[in-house]
């Protein structure tokens, strides 16, 4: 069963906004096997929307359309979906009630636009969206389905986990998709491929192996889709042992998890607690770790030290050591590590400091040295790292660094047994 | 001039990664003056590359390729680029240097597949890519350049950026394009559109204006395209001073430049230092402020302080509020804001505090209640909202929010002037 994404809107192609809706979709519709062909962004242009739409529909059998939707001008989605379809027009009363207690709940003033957020091509089947003001629609055309769907990400992703996923399920007879990723670091993705080569040769038609590189991580992602779904997933498993038997140095966990929900779901279950101390992260590694509901249970917070004064006060990191060493040293950030364990009351604490960039580079400590650390009560280990010299990337990949010395440390501790 | 951007790859299609940057190269590519008409992903796959790049080469003069060109088996652009272009494959020597030299760097094994990295369609220009392995290659096709570049962001970037925006000027006549961005705050799209509807109604057809929404609020974008720059950008400004005139009690600043930093502009010209103290968004903010160089001249670091105990230790919020108040509170949020001025000495300091969910609502306090405060040294005030039941979007408006809060305390204090 093959779908296709389209989304409308301007925003998008003037680089105003990152088409983060698609990437959700077709993570969902792939787990419920449905294969996204084409992902799709066209301007509010109704030409280029009615040639993006024919070309989808002789490609793939169901089409998602984002965006397009909200009440101004430049909105035009709803009219061009009304003449591709040859349809007319009728006001949806129950997408009216809607619209109207959104605007009284939030107490603003409803003016003739929002009350055109209600009118609705008059062959589709309205599915009410209960957070927000413009309907989602579902058309039925000869064999195929077409639905278009707001593009503010909360109100898209509601309508697809409670509505649109579970009516496609329905509409149609969808393959059984099994998924197995391994997540490895501390690996190039060519080495990887030619460790396991001989592995992946011998996968049958049916199972895919996919390389899924991202900052010093690679994610080998094995892909199989058939009728009987037990026998599948035991022979995926038994393909994914072959390949951690052989790097198994390189696996971090067996899992489509992000490295921060590895530390959380670990040391929660030993009943282990974890802070921060963030210099050149800048706050990154503990908004990673917040991301994930429930993660008070383990994770008791940390410091943003930016400046030495903060590094000493909160820290506790010695004024001479910062003086003689530099921010930027294996001295200053065992010192911010330890002081985390012992101010903040955790049984471990990683800390970072670094030179993210453009500026602060010196000839022996150039832009993207970054030193990262881990302490327990009782003993602190630290690395250095370079991460070269564009700031994001710095900071994204001190942060997936320190991540990563925190799962080597736990594992060296002993604490993913059990 | 119209561009199209192809991202090949099932990564994006599986929604293994989000695509970033189609809308980082058509930000580059508008502010050019390049239109871009479509964004499209597609598979591995030989057929369907095939179709999309003959399709955009009907739509557009410029296609812009990413992705598709690592080492591993499933990367097919090369081969298909090859075959489109009926060319054979000559081993680029620069390129094999290059291969090498970063193998070499970074003490990897080297293997057969890294060395084909270097072959290239005989009829491509050549161009070096200087932080990765893969080659960027430009094809001149008649009146028309297609290029492909490989998908890893920064090399991307940097490609983009010194390489092919300078030659994609050299190689077309390019109109003037002017854009300008008034940024709002706390008024919703479809009620600011009618505040200017009449402003809007009386723009030239070679302007535009564009709503903008996110997160709470909107940016106002104006657009035009004309020969005589000069003039183009003031008649731009001169609907500006309508709008801005209309809407002044919502406009943050105009420009089109992140609220945080916003914040830093203006702390930085006044010689101010702010620092943070943040629970429910966890270091979001902080994390918001470090990705700007320079940051640290006002920034001096924060406290994430995420359990009871490190409020009280790091913050010097009094036991007794929290045992009265509980940490979701005026009280609370007051303290912490007022303890990271006394206990981080900043000028200012802003503190967030709520219930990012999905757990931990009461009736009192649902899911989605946050605090926030401003301090000085000298006054603290504090406001409470509701974001609604999403963590990551709890997170996200709350951090938006408690920016704007700064902004509007910053005018009060009449910063902004000077």
């Amino acid at each position: 069963m093959l779908a296709e994404i389209i989304t409308i809107g301007d925003e998008i192609l003037i680089g105003q906004i990152v088409d983060t809706n698609s990437a959700w979709m077709a993570k969902q519709l792939n787990l419920a096997g449905i294969k996204v062909k084409q992902i799709t962004s066209v301007s509010d242009d109704e030409a280029h929307i009615l040639e993006a739409l024919k070309l989808a529909e002789e490609r793939a059998e169901i089409i998602l359309i984002t965006g397009g939707l909200g009440p101004t001008k430049d909105d035009i989605t709803k009219l061009t979906l009304a003449k591709y379809f040859n349809m007319g027009f009728r006001r949806d009363e129950e997408t009216l009630e809607q619209v109207k207690s959104i605007f009284k709940r939030f107490n603003r003033p409803m003016i003739e636009s929002n009350m055109k957020q209600a009118d609705v091509p008059d062959g589709c089947i309205v599915i009410q969206n209960k957070n927000g003001t413009a309907p989602c629609m579902w058309f039925n055309h000869g064999s195929k389905v077409i639905v278009s769907m707001p593009g503010v990400p909360y109100e898209m992703m509601y309508l697809m986990d409670e509505e649109i996923l579970p009516r496609l399920k329905a509409a149609f007879v969808l393959p059984n998709i099994v998924h197995k990723t391994i997540l490895t670091a501390n690996i190039g993705e060519s080495f990887l491929a030619q460790q396991i080569e001989d592995i992946e040769d011998t996968l049958p038609a049916y199972i895919k192996l996919a390389y899924l590189p991202r900052l010093g991580q690679v994610r080998l992602r094995l892909s199989g889709s058939g009728e009987d779904e037990s026998a599948l997933r035991a022979e995926i498993e038994s393909y994914a042992r072959l390949i951690v038997d052989r790097v198994k140095t390189y696996v971090v966990i067996e899992d489509d998890i992000a490295l921060e929900k590895v530390i959380l779901d670990v040391m929660m279950a030993q009943g282990l607690t974890l802070s921060t101390a963030e210099s050149c992260t800048g706050g990154y590694i503990a908004h990673l770790i917040t991301t994930h509901p429930g993660c008070s249970a383990v994770f008791a917070g940390g410091a943003v030290a930016y400046s030495y004064e903060l590094k000493e006060s909160i820290l506790g990191v010695q004024q001479e050591t910062l003086a003689t060493y530099g921010a930027v040293s294996e001295e200053t950030v065992k010192e911010m590590a330890s002081g985390a364990v012992g101010h903040f009351n955790t049984d471990y604490a990683v800390a970072v400091s670094g030179i993210a960039g453009p500026d602060g580079g010196t000839p022996d400590k150039p832009v993207g040295t970054v030193w990262i650390a881990v302490a327990s009560k009782d003993r602190v280990e630290a690395k250095v790292f370079n991460f070269g010299n564009k700031r994001i990337q710095n900071i994204e990949r001190s942060a997936i660094a320190a991540l990563t010395m925190i799962i080597n440390r736990l594992k060296e501790d002993d604490r993913f047994s059990g």
